[in-house]
């Protein structure tokens, strides 16, 4: 074995990633863990969708295993146009593009417009999932401020004033990932009249919009965008099922070209039975009635953390209380250090886990936060575990 | 509308090509295209993927709607490998990505060594969905004169000697898209030796490898290589259906590695569901025997299409016989435009299609060759559009 092959300059940013570590910890029944992203399985509309496989699955139908349009089925894209369209985005299914979940998105979208040492302006913290996405562009990044309404629009004011190369900004409006907390009407305006005063793309990650639990629906990014220059990226992997591998990007036509030339180039096109079945599903069932069906359930998830929260928290932790999505963020004490506690007191004297936060920011890691996530948990799990987690925080603190 | 956005550099090489409109001319019913790169739908598994899909989406199995493993299900990874074993590529599950079909592994094993103006080596012609790959990642090309035994090493060898800069072989060694044309045992060994000696990886496309029409098989370059340098890329598309999007990729374990991390940061992971259900149909059936009925309809098609030409073709039309695989390819005489004669003949006036040669050369584009398909066309179309080709070819040349 003589193995030297020179891998490429993107690589030096391509490692792995806590995400890795933390599925496959996923997967041990005997840990109560908060650290995915997951939907709750019970909530799958699995019936459904064996009807719906069973009547595609003939020989009548061979073309649903079959290639198909790159861009996606044309049925598909038209009742994602419909949605989005109602949801304030005035648009058709030449619009839209299927993307291999929005994930798929922050890789297309990166590609559109990152040349190495290129700034992306994010949250602080933001998505992993998208930095691990970005990281083949070889980016700079500029993380914003961002506090219970989101990411401070002044202080990216200011980035954008004095950093001339930024050329994305990449945002979660609602309920993001990882501090659950949601961009308010007036910085929403303001990020994008920045966006367009310094001709900037904005990359709006909306994978979790439809999963509101309480408050008012606020408008989209993109439904502000005057200049078509918003990628607006969404997902059926929380509203139907992740292993659909569905999501979907709208943008102006120049744009959307471009993004479907990158698509073609990374994996051809969406599996043509997943995309047949989706639209089945949204042609035979009414979704609005699923997602009204899944929002209760996470509402009383959620609701239940946070009071078993309040009840057994040391008063120096805090976390967010968001009003939709999957997660509550925690923040510590400056000097706690969540990776560590993780390691050496909460995995092995509590059983539990949850994502340690450091790994969320882009620039600068701060070790005193958490990612906790209580979609995908059994009730009484979430009980049990918050309890211990809390137990163990006011043993160490 | 006031968008200037402004594209990364590595948009200049991202073009619309011509599958992209092919594949929207297949669509016409009125049209007999030799275009595609289709399998035969009426040879799907249709019935026994009924099956697993419906014994798949029960309550009791909710974990096929979920997230997973983003290196593929470990069960699929060990049949793969097993698979890949018995043809003389000793590995394991823990050497096999799963990717989103054989196109995947192109986005990546590109993104792992190619630095901007890098030269990758390929077959010339070679397949365009490489070359739409490969063109975000801003290669140079070094196309080598390939023959009826594949990819003339000996040029190959002058090739490297002379530019320090190629960091990748690309092949498909057998029935070659576009020529169909396999490369022969003496080739193998010469560059493989030839990538040991000048440190260069190799990147393997066995797509069509197990469908063999006549002829023996001959070992794989993977399966010569002792210094872990070959990627070998394969896909469930042809032998069971394109619908599933699955592929693999095997590599030692440093390169397998930095791949999983590009395939994870592209879109997570491959169709929890579609790897459930291809695992399954491996479990249940004997592949091998599915694949042994497809063949004899292939090369009942292939010698349909041949035994037409012969009786239909101008004598100054020459074309491959390729012992497996979709395709074969048309020489015309020096001076003729196989992408005008499309244009202005055979469409309007025969109603058949193909794909003009030009579009598979990387750097100088031989106008005069065609690549035809015969997999996934009907018997009497194969007979009438070939015959329709045929009388045109001869009024024209």
């Amino acid at each position: 074995m003589n193995n030297e092959i020179q891998f490429s300059e993107r690589m030096e940013g391509v490692r792995p990633s806590a995400i890795r570590d933390l599925l496959k910890l996923g997967d041990d029944p005997g840990l109560i863990s908060f650290g995915g992203g997951y939907p709750d399985p019970s909530l799958f509309p699995i019936q459904e969708l064996n009807q719906i496989y069973s009547s595609l699955l003939v020989p009548e139908r061979s073309d649903v295993l079959q290639y198909t349009s790159s861009n996606g089925l044309p049925g598909l894209r038209a009742k994602v146009a419909h949605r989005l369209t109602r949801d304030g985005m005035s648009c058709t299914e030449n619009d839209i593009l299927i993307i291999q979940g929005a994930q798929q998105g922050l890789d297309i979208s990166a590609k559109l417009v990152v040349n190495r040492g290129d700034t992306i302006v994010t949250e602080n913290p933001t998505f992993l999932g998208a930095l691990i996405a970005f990281a083949p562009t070889q980016p700079n990044y500029a993380p914003v401020r961002t506090d219970e309404f989101g990411m401070d629009t002044d202080q990216l004011a200011e980035v954008l004033a004095t950093n001339p190369n930024v050329v994305m900004i990449y945002t979660i409006p609602e309920f993001q990932n990882p501090t659950g907390v949601t961009m308010n009407l007036e910085r929403r305006k303001h990020l994008i009249e920045l966006a367009n005063k310094y001709n900037v793309l904005v990359v709006e990650d909306s994978a979790y919009r439809e999963l509101r639990y309480v408050g008012e629906q606020l408008p989209t990014i993109k439904s502000l965008d005057t200049e078509g220059r918003v990628i607006h990226l969404g997902s059926f992997s929380k509203i139907l099922a992740p292993s659909m591998r569905l999501g979907w990007a709208l943008a102006n036509p120049e744009i959307l070209d471009k993004l479907s030339l990158l698509k073609l180039a990374s994996d051809t096109q969406n599996s043509t039975l997943n995309m047949n079945a989706t639209l089945e599903y949204l042609r035979r069932h009414d979704i609005d009635e699923h997602i009204a069906k899944i929002r209760p359930n996470y509402l009383r998830k959620l609701n239940l953390m946070l009071s078993t929260m309040r009840e057994t928290f040391p008063d120096e932790v805090s976390f967010t209380e968001p009003e939709g999505g999957l997660f509550t963020w925690l923040t510590c004490p400056v000097g706690f250090d969540a990776t560590n506690f993780m390691k050496e007191t909460l995995l092995p004297q509590g059983k539990v886990a949850y994502v340690p936060g450091a790994t969320f920011f882009p620039v600068v890691q701060e070790p005193n936060h958490a990612r906790v996530n209580f979609s995908g948990v059994e009730d009484d799990r979430i009980v049990e575990g918050i309890s211990r987690l809390g137990k163990l925080l006011k043993q160490t603190l």
